[in-house]
């Protein structure tokens, strides 16, 4: 399936990373995280975002999240994602290089979920290593560092 | 890895499901489809939901869905679900036996998306059938039936 004309700017995303990040928050304890993430495309002019991580130590499943990243031409993207905790994101954008440039269109909670206000989320691959950071306005806080992880690009065994 | 006790009430929807749809809406010409749905769990409060349709006859991809199915106790859900036509969907409902009776909380899209304004969802399992209705009000039109698909369980193999 060749990739749709619109996503060659976000061909460098495409395959399964895997890495180690780390968490932080002023409400939480800091914690290590292994995680992978895949980038994949079915011909049409969006890539499918998904993502899942487990405790670095207990190896126990920690946080996922799934989404799109929309080509809609011209180097310009949108991305839309949710998550298990009820929560999700709408972010504009542009594809410069290899880096995403986001910013929050909208971020909105479930009923149940905890009170989330705004997201920022960088995403960025240099020399074949995906990293990418999450700051979140959370529970009261204001917007603040989240996650950072450094993840490697599989290596395609097909 | 044992299912959370919060999702007991939604393991009827466990598994991958295989089948045919039929799509219809007052600006577009009817048309068929072929389906995959999984609903799957990592021992969390919730099931990780995705979706993939191809033409019936080309076999192209059509659309795609993925999010959470949330258990916030006592049978109650939320489920949100982002599309790569740029809509993310927020629901809160209750499982009542092998169905979700689901209330849409929100709908938003992002800027470059058509306008979607109301999203009713019917899911229900019966003898080993999923069947699922999709209802929109998007590009101007009211709430208006578009999707209805049966599915059958694919047998685990594992």
């Amino acid at each position: 399936m060749d990739l749709h004309e619109d996503c060659a700017p976000l061909a460098f995303l495409l395959g399964t990373w895997r890495g180690r990040g780390h968490g932080e928050y002023p409400t939480i304890d800091s914690f290590e995280y292994l995680e992978e993430v895949t980038f994949g495309h079915v011909g049409k002019p969006f890539l499918a975002y998904a993502q899942k991580t487990r405790h670095a130590e207990t190896g126990q499943p920690l946080h996922a999240e799934s989404g799109y990243v929309r080509a809609i031409g011209d180097e310009r993207i949108e991305f839309v994602l949710s998550q298990p905790s009820g929560i999700v994101e709408l972010h504009s954008g542009r594809v410069v290089g290899t880096r995403l440039d986001l910013t929050l269109h909208a971020v909105h909670t479930t009923p149940a979920a905890k009170s989330v206000t705004d997201v920022a989320r960088s995403i960025e691959v240099t020399d074949n290593t995906l990293s990418y950071t999450v700051a979140m306005a959370a529970v009261g806080e204001p917007l603040t560092h989240h996650l950072r992880a450094t993840l490697e690009r599989e290596l395609d065994t097909q």
